[in-house]
This record gives structure tokens, C-alpha cells and sequence, in this order.
């Protein structure tokens, strides 16, 4: 038989995503019904950490007036981190950083702050410590976040839905642009491991090129696409490039510029593959680099409708004593998983399955052929 | 053994939905690549009842070059038509109106354009018509339409997510001016028998009161539940109705104005509400009905790429000889299923499922209770 | 020589208009700048009227950091009120509404908040009360504020723009629907007397017809309108009706439906007309109402821009003593000028002037002829 | 008197703006009314220079069929180029490139086109070819076009306002973000000699910093700015970077990284501040580069609008045979002006002016104190 909840603590680790925000109005909306407290930690674990951590806010009480307006907003209002690993914590003494484990630190003021649960939301990393912090003695619920919708364990995961529709609508800008001018549009998009975002905006936008991770690409096989275009009568051209797009093992087809060897780390994989083709064609080529605003913007209803869903479903899972447990969507149920299992299991985009061959259906190239 | 297949038409039935074009350019792109030819039939079946029907274009052969730019397209490019049943036609004859079966009529264009099959996409309507004439002889492959997401065959048809975003965002706009104006705004959104879009775009919008025909109203309710806000210093609030909302029956606790009984039936489900509650508060009521703006407009991503996943699917199903059937989305697969199955499945919102008890959760009320 | 300023006041009169936030921060940010103190009454007059009153907030000193976030935001974060006119305050007594003049209590509590100026942010009728209030000693600076952009003192007021796309973005998502379904869309915007959203988003939008307050309508004309397009293959039309449209006077070319002596006052312009017109057509007509949708939502940047000079330039008038002045934009600076003549210069569409020619240049009938 | 006018060319010029498709709607539509043909010429004079120039469409008449849609849409549906100057057009000779004058040729065949008059849509160079070419005999009207703004002679110009607007929708979208993560974010836009678009979105989007080509920055100023705002608690900021912003001459304070030296010229102005910035902060650094989405996409109906107006006004100045003359707006009215005097008189942003002072009052650092 589950404890009785009285006080539960909530935090968001990792990169923001559009939707996290409705998870934390939908907790505390849920939680207020049943009669519990809700403490919002500052940036993932650091309001734990340090319970007199600000920046700029501090933790605090989140009453259902603090959270009415906040289902249209980006980002998430408990700030968030990628430097809070309890387990690996990095401190300056004596002018050098060094790696401490703090995690007794954070157990103790779980304590002190008399919280009965711990609702985490947040990507691959924080469900490891998720998992690690239970293993300590603190009960935790997982919500699943990533806006690159890698994780297999749930159909989706907010965020993605927004980041996917802010690619589009930058490719629908280009389209007309691309064709005035007789260019060669480059768009790099999130997707270090994985290439949904690039692929699902490439269909979505009608791209003509579309380079992912997952399938390694030739630039000569770029050119030729390209080539096929200019000689049907249409002298343009847009390629969707997700960041983490490598070139095939051992292709020597293009040296690239000189410069390609000097150039800083901050400098993505569009510039690279621009560099590259360039020479080799008859048309300007330019480069889009979306960055953050993949990340930013008022989520998309289906974002906002998940990231609600998954909130309500991890009052439930506190409520009905699932700790240790991820809420999933199975589509149209939401579930939960063990968050041992779920963290297990990366989904990548599949270069035989259905989604890519729909985009080759429609013209797309991955340049690998 | 599938006949082999050079020549395919395909037509749009019912009412347009944002992602009917995705599914026409994938048609048209995928079953170029195969050889085929595609002709695009007006207006439905209008232009297989009449080979010379212009309104304004007439059945024509689609080119790769005409597809390309109408991915970001509302509404479709082939017209559609809910007044071609070729079964129930109707005709003007010595200026009386008379139903006739020209569905022979149809048979025979089919033959003389010489087509080797039709995908018709439609909704439950063009369905039945499709099975009719698939038991006719012609070869038959179905794409499910429904803005509504009432069909039980798949998890999601295209249009209902663009749908659904206008209306969040109406409600988005909204919200600023009620909070500013102490104000009850109702929205009238579409949903004659399934309330779908107004339930999904009251728990996006994060709306206050939401009424769908599964959950019959009581105007006492939603009269309580505004003035439970008030009391709360919320003296606003936006509540979502979907045309088919119906009060509970018998329930006779308010009698509304007497106007009520002279209205025309122009005026829909929203404008009846505020009558009803506005003589009951101290706050000013306005209308705002959506109409055919959630028809319209450029679709969403999500929609976009499943408009393109069904028409490629739709091809290979032409191409396997898969007659009698429509495509389907199980997430995160395209499946077929066979149509008759499809269109006697329909689906609603469960007053007991999960997305209600969500919307609740966040403090949606249904005027139920 | 000027009285020194230490504390302002700042409030929000009349019809919500996106816009308003971004001038009441650009007044906090600056006025802190020069280190006074800003106060925000609430819902315009209300505040002044009671030091008490709270609708949710009541007066509150605003700081920066109260304000940073609310350019994006539509609304006013003060609230308004079309109801508290000092001059003519109504009041309940015995069950009876009557009218008194409060206007003393306003002066005695704006000495009792010991403030040196006051900023009214309002249209015509908040104008109007700031210049009695001036004429009783309170020393003010006008901000105009009306959506329908129909005073003569500025090329533009804030909102309008906003408003202006919402309608056009609206008419976009038409054009798409209408097309595919031979259909006559009828889309009635605000307007009471000045027609310029009608206009402006008419031309924006590419409709086909619009009819505004400035020029009475044939109903036989629009008839006419729209069989010609017939006539030319384009069985389509979309209408935009200012809420003011009104008929030639005397015109008797339709009687129209019985119903309509029976229509409630709730349904406007567009309805009559449609109701109207649809009995003469062989094409569906359908009717959008857009309503407070137009007030809300995040303001395009062209009022954001114009609501921030407005907010800068109104603290400067206060530091120089331009009492009794009024903002106003001369493209492309910022003026002043006084309230008492920009209140008597109202601004209609001139039927002869350049914008309705290039309506009609475009193919735009406004039913006149 | 002006000579008889029955037949038209129009051409667009120069870097693509949201808002051409407008004017050329306008032209079309009106010149039609009148009874006049409208010849589109492909890709500026590149039309006229080669009657049989095909990319992809050629020379074609245009009817009001052809041009009824595309209102919506960004882009120019007449191609573009900057490599068209018929005085210096460069030919490539025994695979050498060298410049000819093919003005004669121009000339020679807008005579063979049986052409009355010539509007010519574009910038600073449009203008001044156009100029040329009225001096040699072809009575041109000219149209301005720079998305940049720069043009004195004008209030406004078409594609700016759509610019400026996806310039602050990207700001939007990084406030949420940059606040979630304790980022500086550095937005790069438009703005080779001008800084218009930075200025204005920076101030629509309450950015923190805008460094813009009038003013000069000093990195040290940036880095203070950025500290005052971690010392108040406001651990990010936004940085609004022109293309061709530029650090005052002869400012030291920075070396910045070495391999700056060695950055291709593919790398802007906002990867080179953020590289100097970056050290002296503890804050990550991010870059954004809009591109060409600044150019493309659905123009707002303010853009919409004002090409309306443009092209309308085109045809009365041709009517009226106002030969070497451009349109141009003095708000409300539009006007027309010679083209010498026009391309003569640049607009900068005036570090002095109304503009520059409204952002600095509402907290933007130009990193020039």
C-alpha cells in the first residue's frame, strides 16, 4: 500500500522543450484537486542540491495561480540544467574544477523539505539519476522528455511536435525564396543522434535533400540530385541537414575547401556540407542554422495536450505508488514503464522503414545514392 | 496475380480538410516514379458522372510539376462535392428535383478513361459510395478523411490536428481579452456528433468549460462552474462548444429567452448557450464561431506528413492489388484495412476515458456536474 | 517650469487592444529610468474611483521586473472597463441603476496616492474624461487607443495592425475552403462606424467583396458581384463585412427572410446580409464571425513598436509638463498634440479616396454599384 | 499627352521581398481593367536581354487567372537576379568571364516585344539600370523594393514589415529558452549598411543588446551590458546582431580566439561577436542565423497591402505617362518622385533619433557606452 502524499517536489532537467510547462500546470492543477503541496526545484536537481539556490527564483510553492497562464509558453518555468548530476557534480576549489557526488546531500534535503515524491521530467540523463535517486531512497516518477523523440519506450514525447513544425515553417519560407532566386538553401536542424526532426520536416516541407545521421551520406551523390533538379527545369534547390549528418567512411569524393580544416567546432555540419558542395555547382548556396528557436515558441496544441496528459498521468503514478516508474504514450492510452527499461531503449530513424521510404516517395534524396 | 496497373484517377469527396493535397502530390509524385499516369476527377465523382463537368477546371491528368507547390495548400486542388452520390443523384427535371442512380453512368466513364483503378478519399460518405462501386467492379483503394477523428479504423486522420491548432489558437487570443474584460467567451468549433476538436482544443487552450455532444449539458452547471470561478477572483472565462452540444434532456432548469424559439437555424449551438446563461450572470457573454476557418488554411506538419504517408501507401496498395481496401495509421505504421470494416466503426469521445478525465484534471468542466 | 515628478499613474480605458502592454512597459522601464515610481490602476477609472476595488489585482506599484515579460502579451495587464466613466458612474441603490458624478473621488484619491501625473491610455471616451479630468486639476497625458485606426490626430494606432492580420490570416484560410466547395464566405470583422479592418483586410486578403459603414450596399449589387465571377468560372466568393455595414437606405430589392425581424440584436451584419443574399444564389453561403479574436493575441511587431514609442514618448511629455497633450504618430516621428483636438477629428474611409480605389483597381466590389 | 498604352512589361530586380507577388497582382489586375496586355519578363532584364531566356518559365503575358493566388505568397512568381545588368553583363568567352554593355539589345528587343512601357520593380540598382534605360529611350515606372528599408524617398517599402516580423517571432522564440537556460543568445539578421531590421525587431522583441551598422560596438560594452543584467538577477540576454554590424575602429579590448583570423567569409558577423564575447562570460553562447527566411514566406498585409497600392499606383503613373518616375508612400498617400532623386538619398538609422532612444528606454544596449 502506497505511502499517503501530502507534499511532492517537481523538476525539469536537460534542454528545454516546448510542453514542459503544461506537464507542470497539469501537476499542480492535478496535485491542488487531491489536496497535495507542490514545490517547484529550480534547474533540475541544483534546487536540490543547495536548497538556498537562486537563479534567479529559488524553489517554491507552485499554487494553482502560478501556473494558469503558462500552458502558452515555452521553455519552463522552473529553469533547467545540463550541469545538475548529483552523482558527478562539478565544484571549483582552489581555482580547479573537480567532480563530487553530492547525492546524500540531495537525499538529506529531500528530506528537509518533507516531500513525499519526486516527479522528474527529462531526457535520457535525468532519468538516469532519476533511477540513481531512487536506488537512494527517494520515490520518483519519470516524465519522458526529448525533443528529438529518440526514446523508444513512448509514440511520443512533447516538444517534438513544435520543433518538427518551426522546421517547417522556416522550409515553406525558403521554398519561395529558393525558387526567385536560383539557389541552393541549407537548413541545419537539431539531431545529434538521431535524424526525425530533419526527416519529418523534410516531408513536411517538401525539402529535395534531407541528410540524418542515420544514413552516412556521399557529397557527389548531393551534387547529382541537385543536377537531376536543374536539368527537369527547376534551378533550386532546399536540403534539410540534421547537426549530427555525417559524410559515408572513407568517401574521398570531395576534399572541401581548405578552410574546412581551420574551422571552429561552432561551426555545424550545414557550413561543412555547403563548403563542400558549392564548388561543384552553378548556384549560390546559403545557410539557415535554426538553433534555439527549434527549442523556443509557444508549444503546438499536440505538445500542450501531451505534455498535460503526461502531467496528470505522473499525479496518478504518485498517487498509486509507481515509482520508479516513466509515463509512455501508447497511442491513445498513456501508460507507464519501468524507467530502468525505457531508458534501455533508443529509437533511431529506421533508413528501410516506412517514414523514409515515404520521403524518397516524394523526392527527397538522403544523398546516399 | 494484381492487373497490371498504367492508368489510376483519384478524386477528393466530402468536406476539404487541410492535407488533402499532401495526399494528391504523394499520389501523383510516387505513382509517376512507378510509370503510372494519374488523373485527378473534379469534384468528386462528379467528373466520373459527367466527363464534360467543369467547375472550373475538369477532370485533367496531373503532372509532377502540378504538385509541387501545393503541399502548403489548404482545401484540394481536384474540388470536392457532397452532392455526387452517383447512387442517390440529383437532378432538376421540368424544375422538380428527383433522385436518380446513374452509378451505371459512372461504370462506363470509368471504362472509356480507361483507368485501372481509383483511390478515392473521402469520408464515411465517399466510403460507402467507394464499397458500392468496388462491388460494381471498379477497383478501389480508400483514404480516410474526417476532420472530426471519428473513425475507429485508424488513430488519426489529416486535418483534424490543423483543425484543432486554429482553434487553440483562437482560443489563445481569447484568453488575453476575457482576462482583460471580465468577460464569458464562447467559441463555437466544429463537432456535429463527435466532440474531438472541441475537447482536444479546451485542454490545449486551457479553457474553462468545454461542451461536446457525448456529454449532454445542464445550463445551471456551467452557470455554477462560471461563478465558483468568480469567486475565485477569476471573474472570466472561455468555454468551447461544439455544434452538436446538446443540453441534457428534460432538463428544464433554464427556458432561455423567447427569442430562442424564432431563431433561424443559421444560428448554432454557441449562440443558444449564451442566450441561456447570460440572463444568469453579471458578466457580458460574446460569440465567436469559427466556421470554415478550421477547414481552411495551410496544414500542420503533422498533417502534411500523414496526408503523404497515406497517398504513398495508397499507391502500393493499388500496386498489390489490394482492392476494397483503405489505409490506416496504427502508430507508428500504415496498415490497410478493409473498408466496409472501417466505415461501420465509428468513433467518440468516452465521457469516462482518459482525455476527459485529463481535461478535468487541468479544471475543465463539462457542464455535466 | 514643470513640477517635479516622482510617482505616476498609468491606466487602460475602453476595448482591449494588442498593444497596450507594450505600452505600459515602455512607461515603467523609462519612468524608472529617470527613477519615479509607476503606479497601475486598475480597470481604467475603477481604480481612482475606489482604492479598494479588485478585479483581480487592484492599483499596484509596477517595477521592471513586473513588466519585462508582457511585450508579447495581448490584453492589458491593468484590465479595463467600458463602464466607469467618473463623470457618469452608475451606481445600485434600492435596486435601481442610476448615474452619479464621482469625479471628486477620483481627484481626492488621486491626491490620497499623492501621484503628479497621470497617463490614460484610451480611446475617444477615456479622451474624453482625461480632458475633464485635466480641467479639474489632475494633470494628464493621453495615449490614443482604438482598433478601428478612426482618429485623425495619428496615421496609426496600436492594435489595428494586429487586428488587421488576424482578419487576413482568417480570409487565407477561406480563400482555401471556399475554392474547393463553391462556396460564398461571408466574414464579418469589427467596425462600427469606421470601415478600415474591413478595408485593409479585404485588399490583404484578396476578397472579393466588402462592405463598410462609409458606403451603403445593394444587396442586388452583391448578387451581382458574385454572378459575374460565376460567369468567368470562378463559382467562389469571399465577403468581408464590417459589424457597421449597413443597406442604401430606401434600397428594396430585398425583402429578405421573415426570420429575420424575429434575429436577436446578437447577430450582426454578416448574418442579415448572408441571410439576405443566399436565397438568390445557387451556392452555399456560410458566415464566420470573428468577434474578440481580433482584440487578442500577441501583438504583430509593427504595434509593438508603436505601442513602446507611444509609452516613451508620454513619460517624456510628462517630464516636459505637455498636460492636456496627447501622443500622436506623424510618420515617422512621434508628436504631441492636444487631447481636445484629437478627440474632435474622427477618421473615415473616404469612398473616393486612394485605398477603396485600389481595392476596386484589384477586383473588390463594395456593393455600391 | 502620353502616348496610347496597350501592351506592358513588368520585371522584378534584385534580392526577393515578401510583397512583389502584390504588385504584380496589382498590375496585372488593374492594367486589365483598362484593357491593356501585361507581359511578365523572366529574372529581371534577363528577359529582355535573351527572348528566348528560359529559367524556368520565359516571358509570358500574364492574365488575371495567373495572378489571382498569388497574393499569399512570398517570393516573385518573375524569377530574379542580380547578375542581369544589361551595361555590365558579364559573358563568359573561351572560359573567360568579361563584361559587355547589351543595352542596344535590351532596347532592340522591348521593341520586338511591341512594349509601350516597362515597370520596373526593385532596389538601389534596379533603379539606377532603370534610369539608364529611359535614358536610352524605354518609358520606365519605377517600383521600389528593399527589404532593408533604406530608401529615403519612401515611408515605407514592401518586405520590410514581413522581415521585421519574422525577425521578432525569432526573438520570441528565444526569450523562452535563453530565460530557461542562462543563455546568451545572438539572433543575426539582415542589415548589410542599414540597420533597420535589427533595430526594429530588437525593440518588438525586447532583446537586451542590438548591435547594428551605424553604431559601432565595443565587445567590453557588450560584456557589461550582459553582467549589469546577471547582477539584477536576469542571468541571460538576447543579442540582435546586423550582418554588418562592426566594432569601432581601432577598439582593442578584444583579440578574440585565434582562429577568427582564419574564419572563411562564410561566417557572419554574429558567430564573430559571440566568439569574442564567449570567453569573458560564464554563460553559454549561442548563434542563430535566420538567412533567407527573413526574405520568404506569406507576406503580412501590412507588405501586402503597400504592393497593392504600389503596382495600382504603377499603372496610373504609366496612364499618366509619369516616365522616370517611382512610386513611393508619404503616409497615407502614395506618391511618385523622380528615380534620380530617389536613388540618391539613402536612410540610415539615426544614432540620435526617436528609434534608437525609445530602445534605450526600454533597456537596449547598443554596446557603444
Amino acid at each position: 500500500m502506497a505511502k499517503k502524499i501530502e507534499r511532492i517536489g517537481i523538476m525539469t532537467g536537460g534542454g528545454d522543450c516546448p510542453g514542459l510547462n503544461a506537464v507542470i500546470r497539469a501537476v499542480v492543477l492535478k496535485a491542488h484537486a487531491r489536496g497535495w503541496k507542490v514545490m517547484g526545484l529550480e534547474d533540475a536537481t541544483a534546487g536540490l542540491i543547495d536548497l538556498d539556490y537562486r537563479s534567479p527564483h529559488g524553489n517554491r510553492w507552485l499554487e494553482p495561480d502560478d501556473v494558469q497562464d503558462i500552458l502558452v509558453r515555452g521553455g519552463t518555468i522552473l529553469g533547467t540544467s545540463n550541469r545538475s548530476d548529483p552523482f558527478h557534480f562539478v565544484v571549483e576549489e582552489n581555482g580547479e574544477k573537480k567532480e563530487v557526488d553530492v547525492s546524500d546531500t540531495v537525499v538529506e534535503n529531500f528530506k528537509k523539505l518533507e516531500l513525499d515524491a519526486l516527479i522528474s521530467v527529462g531526457g535520457d540523463g535525468s532519468m538516469k539519476i532519476a533511477q540513481k535517486l531512487m536506488d537512494k531512497g527517494i520515490p520518483v516518477v519519470g516524465v519522458p522528455k526529448t525533443i528529438d523523440q529518440d526514446l523508444g519506450a513512448t509514440d511520443y514525447t512533447f516538444g517534438f511536435n513544435t520543433a518538427v513544425q518551426a522546421c517547417t515553417d522556416a522550409i515553406d519560407r525558403l521554398q519561395d525564396t529558393a525558387a526567385s532566386h536560383d539557389r541552393v538553401m541549407f537548413l541545419e536542424v537539431m539531431g545529434r543522434n538521431a535524424g526525425w526532426i530533419a526527416l519529418a520536416s523534410a516531408i513536411a516541407g517538401g525539402a529535395h535533400i534531407c541528410v540524418i545521421p542515420e544514413i552516412p551520406y556521399r557529397p557527389q551523390a548531393i551534387v547529382d540530385a541537385i543536377k537531376r533538379r536543374l536539368s527537369k527545369g527547376r534551378p533550386f534547390a532546399i536540403a534539410v541537414v540534421a547537426e549530427g549528418a555525417k559524410p559515408a567512411e572513407g568517401d574521398q569524393s570531395f576534399a572541401g575547401p581548405r578552410e574546412l580544416g581551420a574551422m571552429p567546432k561552432l561551426f555545424g555540419a550545414a557550413y561543412k556540407l555547403a563548403a563542400q558542395i558549392e564548388p561543384h555547382l552553378d548556384l549560390d548556396c546559403r545557410v539557415t542554422v535554426l538553433g534555439h528557436i527549434q527549442r523556443g515558441g509557444s508549444p503546438t496544441q499536440f505538445d500542450r495536450i501531451l505534455g498535460t496528459r503526461f502531467g496528470a498521468a505522473a499525479v496518478d503514478a504518485v498517487a498509486e505508488g509507481k515509482f520508479g516508474q516513466m509515463v509512455a504514450l501508447r497511442t491513445p492510452e498513456i501508460v507507464t514503464v519501468p524507467i530502468s527499461e525505457a531508458i534501455a531503449n533508443e529509437r533511431n530513424v529506421d533508413p528501410n522503414g516506412q517514414l523514409v521510404q515515404a520521403a524518397r516517395d516524394t523526392g527527397i534524396s538522403f544523398g546516399d545514392r
